[in-house]
């Protein structure tokens, strides 16, 4: 496999295969086709044989894929076998739903500071035996907790800066809630979450319905 | 332009290149021609310019098109400049994050109404001259309020009974954060929006950053 080659879009659609994939087989799946993975996600088979052929043959034509077997090669590719340490920065409530959110746990993410410059919330206990810390104590804690995820829940005004601390601390991916657009230097990972693409997609899904029912737009 | 006389077909194809331009742009893509969307989306780029001069001209032939102005003017056609009424259901530390997004309003979308049943939260204010509401009012307020979007951000557990409620109310369109696949009916829309997805995304680019300086995954 030369991972290097692998487009943006194809690891994209690569952890949504994988998310299917798992609860697939939570539903007792055993075998799955290129059409089942495309049929759930909305796009087309060709792509996903194309996707996995990547990263060379994991099913036979005709006959589908070992659902754990994929799930396994998949999970492979996304370096999933390994656990990341991630601190969040910025304890407002969305900060406060990731510190509460298992789902990440499963999936091999775990949290391990969590940081805000409210006197307030500074020393507030958490789950799994954390209190929240000044950010001041943030490039202590990343370097002794092997932290390698930021997760950036910040207001937009000070993510920069943020950012820049933790990649100077160490860290190496970035996830980015802040309504901006951050810059980080070559060889730091980056991914922006922003809400509101969700809903204009899904604006966008209720606007299509409308013209098949043949009402205006 | 009169959207009635455009047809199906074009408006289809319309859909996949907003979908196509969003993510071109956040990937910091700021000039596009009708070839790139073409060869993305595996269609003629004669197709994709004879959509796209339905409504007058975006680009300039061998230039290109300004990528923001080009998603502007599809955003047009397919009526996405139009409001959203939606709401949210469960007010945990999701729900409160999501009422104080600023950004959704930008967009189009804004947050008529949010229900909860803990009754340590039932008439707490909240932004926007709102309170939190019991989910028994759930049916006239989405009526009164005209509100065609809900948000689930309760427990995976009461997720589709919401779901089925709000439906029951006359919503079409849900955001789902609820670890938990839900079964709606044709003609309502769903977006699913996954958290360990996206770490996922970003602990494979971190392992390919890896894999790039010569390091084993």
């Amino acid at each position: 496999m030369d991972s290097q080659n692998v487009p943006k879009p194809t690891v994209k659609r690569l952890a949504m295969y994988h998310r299917c994939l798992e609860s697939m087989i939570r539903n007792g799946r055993t075998n799955v086709s290129s059409k089942d993975i495309a049929d759930l996600l909305g796009i087309k088979s060709s792509q996903v044989r194309k996707d996995l052929s990547y990263f060379g043959e994991f099913g036979k034509r005709g006959v589908g894929y070992s659902a754990d077997r994929l799930l396994e090669g998949v999970s492979q590719i996304l370096g999933m076998r390994k656990n990341w340490n991630f601190c969040i920065v910025g304890m407002g409530n969305l900060g406060m739903a990731l510190a509460n959110y298992a789902g990440l746990e499963k999936s091999g993410f775990f949290v391990r500071a969590l940081f805000d410059n409210n006197p307030s919330k500074i020393g507030l206990p958490m789950p799994g035996e954390l209190t929240i810390e000044p950010v001041n104590r943030l490039k202590r804690l990343v370097h002794e907790r092997e932290i390698s995820i930021g997760v950036i829940a910040v207001p937009g005004e000070v993510a920069q800066e943020i950012v820049d601390l933790l990649i100077a601390s160490g860290v190496r991916g970035i996830i980015n809630f802040a309504p901006v657009r951050l810059s980080i230097p070559e060889g730091v990972s980056i991914e922006d979450i922003d809400i509101s693409v969700t809903f204009r997609s899904l604006a966008f899904s209720m606007s299509l319905d409308q013209v098949r029912q043949g009402k205006r737009i």
